[in-house]
C-alpha cells in the first residue's frame, strides 16, 4: 500500500512529518510512503534511518508549498507543483491509495474536491473528527469542510459517518444524533429540522437532536453538524484545554502545597490526559471524496503524524471509500 | 426599585427562588421584590424571614406555570395567568422595573418580545452571557434568543453588547469580535461576512473575527455570534465541566494516592473553580427589549438567583435599557 504524505505541510514540517512517516513504516510492514516535498529538504531526514524503513520511504519532489494562510481554492488551483497538490494528484491517478497532510485545511478540502474528486452523488465532503468522550469515542462531522450545510449535506454526513463508524471503528449499529440548540423537536433552524426528517426517513439508528452538553458525555457514536458549528466547537475544546493548562501552570508556580499534591496525582492526571487527548487519534478523514484523505493537526509532531498515517492505512485496508460508494451509490441511497 | 421574580420558574422553584430573593433583599436596601407565583406555595417561604426583608417581598398570585418543555410562543400567548407572563406584564406596565426568571428560556425570549416589547429599531433580542475567561470576563451574545441571525441582528447584538459592557461592566472601549471558523477574512459564511462589514463601518473597537479557541483566553470583551452557535457552545462548556467532574470522581474513587494529593490541592482547585464558575454571574440579560429581563440558569440555587437579581438591580440602576435606546435610537445608529 502506498500513502502519499505532504512532507511540507504543517508547523513542524518537514522534520516531524518525516519522522512520523518513519514510525508508521516501522509499525506497518506492508506500508510504502511517498514523502512529497522539496527533495533537498526531505532527503536529509530519510538518510540515516534503518534501511528496512528507509527503502520504503520514497521522496517525490515538489517545488512549491501551500502556506497555512493562503486562499484554499486559489492556491490548490494555481500551485500545481505544491506538495499537497502533487500528493493529491498521486491519489487521483491511483498511484497512491491515500494521502495525509498537516497543512492548510481549506486547501486539503479544496484539493479533495477539485483534484481527487467527489464520490458521485455526494454533494459536499465532510471532515469527521473522532472525539474522546466519557462513554465512548464519538465522531463529530463536519468540523470545517462545508461551512454552511444544506439539509442534504447534513444527511449525507450522517450516511457517510455511520459507514465509517461501522467499518473503521467497528461499532455495530452506530447511534446517530443531530446537533441542535435543544433536544425538543421545536428546536433547530429550518436546515437542521429538514435534515432531521431526512435522516429519520433513512432507516438508521437515529436518536434525534442532541445538545452541546451531550457531546462530552458521548451520548451518540456520530454527531452531525455543519462545518461552522463543528469548527467553532473543536477549536473551543482546543483553546479550553490550553487555557486550563496555562492557568494550572500559573497557579502551581505560586504555591507549594499543590506542587506536593501534584506528585501524588500525576499518574491519574496522565491517564486523564490520555483519555481526553484527541491528538492520539491523529487524523481526521475527509469523507465523500474518491480516495483516503486524512487531515492531521497543523501542530502535529511525529507521533500524531504516525497516527494520521495509521488512520489512512486503516481506511484503505478496510476499503472505506469503496464501502461508501457501494453502500450509498449502488445501494440507491443518494 | 421593584423587580418581579418568576417564583415558579426553574428546577428548584419556588424554594430556592424565594431564598435567593431574600438574600438579594438583604444585600440591597433599596430593593423590593414581587414574588410571582401560586400564593399557597410561595407565601410559606416568606413567612419566618427577618421582618426587614419579609416586608420587601411581595407575593403576587399567578395561578399557572409555564413548564420547561412547553412551546415558548404558544405558552406565553395562552397562559395569561402564568407566573412568567404576569411578571412580564408588570414590567410592561412599568409597575416593576425589571424581571428575573429561571424558567423556560424560549418563553422568556418570547415574553420579552410579545409582552414587554422590543426597543424600537431593534429587530431581534440577544441573550448576552458573561463568560469567565483567562484574561477578563468576556460576554458572548447571543446564546439562544435568535437561533439564526441575519447580519443586521448580529450588528445590533454588537451595538447593544458594547453598551452593556461599557456601562454595566465598566469596560472603557470594549473590544468587539465576531465568532467565525477562522481568523482570515475569507472565513465565515455570507451572514457572518456581511455582519463583519456592518460592524466594521460603525466606528466601534472592532477586531474582526475570533475563533473558538480564542474564547477561553478572553481575547475580546464581547464576542458576537448567532443563537444556535452560542447555545451549542455554552451548553458544551456546561457538559464538559460536568464530564470532567464525573471522571475525576470516578478516578478518585479507585485510587488512594490522588486522594492524598487532592487534600494538598483543594485550595487551588477551589480558586480555579470560582474563576471558571459561570454561575457566579448568575444572570443573562436579554438585550433589546423594553425592560430589564434577566434569565438565570434552570438549575439555579439561591445564590445564583440572588446573583441574577443583582444583575437586574444593576441593569436598572445604571439605566441599561434607556442607554441602549438613547445611544442607538436617538443616536441614529438603528
Amino acid at each position: 500500500m502506498l500513502i502519499a504524505v505532504d512532507a511540507m505541510g504543517g508547523d513542524n514540517a518537514p522534520h516531524e512529518v518525516c519522522q512520523g512517516a518513519a514510525i508508521a513504516c516501522k509499525n506497518f510492514p506492508d506500508l510504502e510512503i511517498a514523502l512529497v516535498g522539496k527533495d533537498s529538504l526531505v532527503k536529509q531526514h530519510v538518510e540515516g534511518l534503518d534501511p528496512g524503513v528507509a527503502k520504503r520511504l520514497h521522496v517525490v519532489h515538489a517545488d512549491d508549498v501551500i502556506g497555512m494562510e493562503e486562499s484554499p481554492v486559489v492556491s490548490i488551483r494555481k500551485k500545481k507543483d505544491s506538495s499537497l497538490r502533487v500528493a493529491m494528484e498521486m491519489v487521483h491517478s491511483k498511484e497512491a491509495q491515500g494521502c495525509v497532510s498537516c497543512g492548510n485545511t481549506g486547501a486539503i478540502v479544496a484539493g479533495g474536491v477539485l483534484v481527487i474528486g467527489r464520490i458521485p452523488g455526494i454533494e459536499r465532503p465532510g471532515l469527521g473528527m473522532p472525539l474522546p468522550a466519557l462513554n465512548r469515542t464519538s465522531m463529530l462531522i463536519d468540523v470545517g469542510a462545508t461551512v454552511r450545510a444544506k439539509p442534504e449535506n447534513l444527511f449525507q454526513f450522517a450516511l457517510m459517518g455511520q459507514i465509517y463508524m461501522r467499518h473503521i471503528f467497528g461499532v455495530k449499529e452506530p447511534e446517530i444524533a443531530l446537533l441542535s440548540n435543544g433536544e425538543e423537536e421545536i428546536k433547530g433552524d429550518e436546515v437542521v429540522m429538514a435534515a432531521r426528517e431526512l435522516i429519520r426517513g433513512a432507516n438508521l439508528n437515529f436518536k434525534g437532536y442532541v445538545e452541546g452538553k451531550d457531546i462530552p458525555f458521548g451520548t451518540a457514536d456520530l454527531v452531525v453538524c455543519d462545518g461552522f458549528t463543528g469548527n467553532v466547537l473543536l477549536k473551543f475544546m482546543e483553546g479550553f484545554g490550553e487555557a486550563v493548562y496555562a492557568l494550572l501552570k500559573e497557579e502551581m508556580g505560586n504555591r507549594l502545597l499543590p506542587k506536593m499534591g501534584m506528585v501524588f496525582m500525576l499518574p491519574m492526571i496522565k491517564e486523564l490526559w490520555t483519555r481526553f487527548d484527541y491528538e492520539r487519534y491523529g487524523g481526521t478523514p475527509l469523507l465523500g471524496v474518491n480516495g483516503a484523505v486524512i487531515k492531521a493537526h497543523g501542530r502535529s509532531k511525529s507521533t500524531a503524524v504516525a497516527n494520521a498515517i495509521r488512520v489512512a492505512h486503516d481506511f484503505v485496508e478496510k476499503r472505506g471509500v469503496e464501502l461508501i460508494r457501494e453502500e450509498l451509490l449502488e445501494g440507491g441511497k443518494l
